[in-house]
Parts: C-alpha cells; sequence; structure tokens
C-alpha cells in the first residue's frame, strides 16, 4: 500500500505521474492519491475577485485564511484537479474513484474557529475561518473500497463534529491516511529534488534522513516544504515505516521516489 | 429503494429535503440523491466569461453546449453544489458520500462528439461538445456503499469508454440509476408542483398518468420538463413502478411527494 500525495500547482503535467500509477496498480500495487489544489484555488479566487489571502501563524507556518467564501473556491477548485485526476486515470483504464474528506466521514478534523495570526509583527486572531486539522480516518470506508478495486483519488477536506467542510493540509491529510492505512511508503511529491540544504541549490539534496533525527532538519525547511517535514513526522509517528519527498516533475515520478531519488526519511 | 432528483436552480432551499431525507433515513429507507447544477454552471461561467449556450435539437430539446471550457465549469459548480449537500446532510449526522457518475466507472455514457442543432431555422453540426447519455451504471459500487450504510449523493456527469467526462442530463441519469437499483420510486423534484395541463396555471396540476399513456402527454411539456418526461419514461421502461414529479419548494418535499402530491406517473 502506498500513499502518494500530488501538489496542485499551475501547469503540472499529470501525465507521467498517472502513467506510472497505471504501471504499479498493473503490478498489483494498491494506491491511494490525495492533491492539493491551492494554486487552482488561488487562481480560481482571482478570477472571482476574490484573492487568497495568506496569514502567517506565530510558528512561522503560513497557511491560507478560508473565509466561507474561499472555502467554496477551494472545493471547486479541488474538484475540478480531482475530476481531472479521475479522467486521465479513467482514460489509462484505472477504476478512479474521487472522494472529498468530506464523504463518507473519511477525513474527521477539528475546525480551528480562531487562528492566531502574525501580521505586522504583531499576533492578533482571525475568525470565521474554514481551516482545520484532520484527525481521524474512516478506514473501512476506504478498505472497502479498495479491496473492491478501486484506486482512492482524495481531495484535501474534511468534516467537523459539527459536519462542517473544512481545508486541510494536503500533506498532513496524506500522512494522516498512510497511518490509518498502514502504508509501506508516503511519497510526497512536489515542484523540488526534496528536501535541499541550501533552497537556491537544487544540487544541494539531502538524500537521507533518519526518522529519529528529523526535528534536526527542520531549520531547513521553508515555506510549503515546513508542512511537508511536519506531515512527514506525522506519518512516521503513524507508524509508516519510509516517507519519500520527491520531484513530481519528471518522468516515473513514483517509482523514482520509492528508489530512493528524493529526500528519504526513513 | 428511493431515487430522488433535485435541481440545481439558483437561491433553493435545501433544508426542508435534507431534513426529510433525513426524517426516512432514519425510518430505514435508502435512499439515493441525485442533484443537477446547471444554474450553477451559468453563474460560474458569467462570472468567468464564459457564459453558457443554451442549443436546440431537431427534436425541440434544449440542452447545454458543452466545449471543454463549460465542461470544466459544470465539473467545478457541481462539485460545488454536492459537496454543500453532503456537508447539509452530514450537518443532520447523515453519512452522505458524495461522488459524481465519473468516479469508479459508476455512470458509463456516450460521448455525443457531434449534435445536431437549429439555429436560426436551419440544422447544423457542433463539435468539440463534451455532453452525453449515460447507459450503464456500476450497480454493485452503489450497492457496496448503500450496504455499507452511506447515502449516495451523485453529480450529473458520465464518463466515456475512452475515460472522457460528460456532462449528462440529471434528470435522466437518475431515471437510469433507479431502474439498474430496482427502486421502488423515482421522485423528480422541480420548481412547480408537477405536470400542468397549462404551464401558465400553477393549479392546472395533472395529479396521476398512467404510464402506458405518458407518450401522450409529452405535448404539454415545456423547457426543461421535456426531459423529465423523458426521464420518467426512461425509469419506466427501466422497471421502476412509479415516478412522481413533484414541487422541491416546500416543507417534507419527499414524503408528499409520495404521498401523491405532484404528477404520479405509474
Amino acid at each position: 500500500m502506498l500513499v502518494v500525495k500530488i501538489g496542485g500547482a499551475a501547469g503540472i503535467d499529470y501525465t507521467p505521474l498517472c502513467a506510472n500509477i497505471a504501471e504499479l496498480h498493473a503490478a498489483g500495487e494498491r494506491i491511494v492519491l490525495v492533491h492539493g489544489g491551492s494554486d487552482g484555488a488561488n487562481q480560481l479566487g482571482m478570477r472571482l475577485d476574490h484573492p487568497p489571502r495568506f496569514v502567517s501563524a506565530p510558528s512561522g507556518h503560513v497557511s491560507r485564511y478560508t473565509d466561507r467564501q474561499t472555502l467554496e473556491i477551494f472545493m471547486m477548485a479541488t474538484a475540478l484537479l480531482n475530476r481531472q485526476l479521475v479522467e486521465q486515470l479513467a482514460g489509462l483504464g484505472l477504476p478512479a474513484l474521487g472522494l472529498s474528506g468530506l464523504d463518507g466521514g473519511l477525513l474527521r478534523g477539528r475546525r480551528k474557529d480562531t487562528i492566531r495570526i502574525v501580521e505586522d509583527g504583531r499576533q492578533r486572531i482571525l475568525r470565521d475561518d474554514w481551516t482545520g486539522t484532520a484527525h481521524t480516518v474512516n478506514t473501512p470506508l476506504l478498505t472497502t473500497l479498495l479491496d473492491a478495486g478501486y484506486l482512492p483519488v482524495i481531495a484535501p477536506l474534511a468534516v467537523s463534529a459539527h459536519g462542517e467542510a473544512l481545508n486541510i493540509d494536503a500533506d498532513r491529510g496524506a500522512a494522516l491516511l498512510a497511518g490509518a492505512l498502514g502504508a509501506a511508503a508516503l511519497v510526497l511529491l512536489t515542484n523540488v529534488p526534496g528536501l535541499l540544504r541550501d533552497v537556491y541549490d537544487p544540487t544541494a539534496l539531502i538524500t537521507h534522513i533518519p526518522a529519529a533525527e528529523l526535528e534536526q532538519f527542520q531549520p531547513l525547511a521553508h515555506g510549503r516544504m515546513k508542512k511537508k517535514l511536519l506531515g512527514a513526522a506525522e506519518a512516521i509517528q503513524g507508524g509508516v515505516p519510509q516517507v519519500v519527498l520527491a520531484d513530481g516533475r519528471r518522468q516515473q515520478p513514483l517509482s523514482r521516489a520509492l528508489r530512493g531519488e528524493g529526500t528519504v526519511i526513513a
């Protein structure tokens, strides 16, 4: 069992990934594909005169401020990507089945009703935020679908205890899924070769991080890489033996990641 | 087993329907909810500077001309409605699970690569159209989900033999589903009381149509009602014993439809 997460950045060609998934699926591998959608949501928000707003937490993590309208834009943008991926996989003959974490209580989460942000050097509180953190996977639902031969493609939403839809971080959602499903590996595909010692030098790839030392590498992570390392740490804590951060922009991105071409955390 | 179809017109309050579904679900009824989304797609298309274009077939049926960009707008708009419905049902404690006909090959259809239209009194051919007609239901997938206790909420897409996403008519899709699932009834909720003898007189409701005489009532149908009667006929042909066209804008719309408040075709 593999859990694979891909980003949703503009202009990504998903053809190599889908072809690679088809190869592994044909070889009997069970795969769950999780995707992002932030960039699509940003673009759609701009076109709908509701541009994205990003906020920084005191910890330095940057996240999207999700008012209700932004949540609906996020729902639409992630659904479009989800359906495009399902369509592309279906075109290869794969029984792809798109879900969001909202469906059937697939990902249950806690809503952050208020978030503490840092703006102009000061901390303040934002309300009406529809982001959250997933904490529980409806594993029987996924197992039922996997047993029936389907390839789940999952959009980064969760459902709160009150039934509310929540925007969640896809890397951390994928980590939670990988742990719940007992995946042999979590592969986080991105648009860089992996974790870099120097963010400006793509050849400065860190090829291996012992799981116990992951914390020490956190200072090297910038921007979204912070969430990927956080997701990696959560997956390891959840019992996933191996997490690979790897480049999703090349041929056979998944097989290459599994061969260790990237940053392997184990 | 009931299959219920609701429209996607602007300003619809889905609260009464969702509450009614919760009552029937609690009483042990199996329900599949199918929704439209044309109006949401029209509005989104306008906002994204890609307004809808409707075309008339020689038969008089009016349908949306769906170029690729329109298909993607349709995907987003129907997904938003799907997720809003799932969210509202989840808020009532129901295990709603959103899918489109694309997912897991739920609805397989034929693409109309070219469509014949009537424009300014002349027939011509349009290409690059992404509409289609569903012909096959993945019944085992739905049965698996229903057996596991889920309440499927289905967006009107189908998948072609080549894996392409297709915009399908939701009334006819619901009819196909009702037949495949052996539903006791198909309820088509709309914004009129049912089929009217006089489209301008909401009190001129036709309360009962013997299934064998349905054809004779076709001339009374205008606009979208044509597709509803076509769907009703297809459901009856598919073995569904009862189809009800009823008003979705009132309290307990489903229970009232099942009590015969609407146009009952049986």
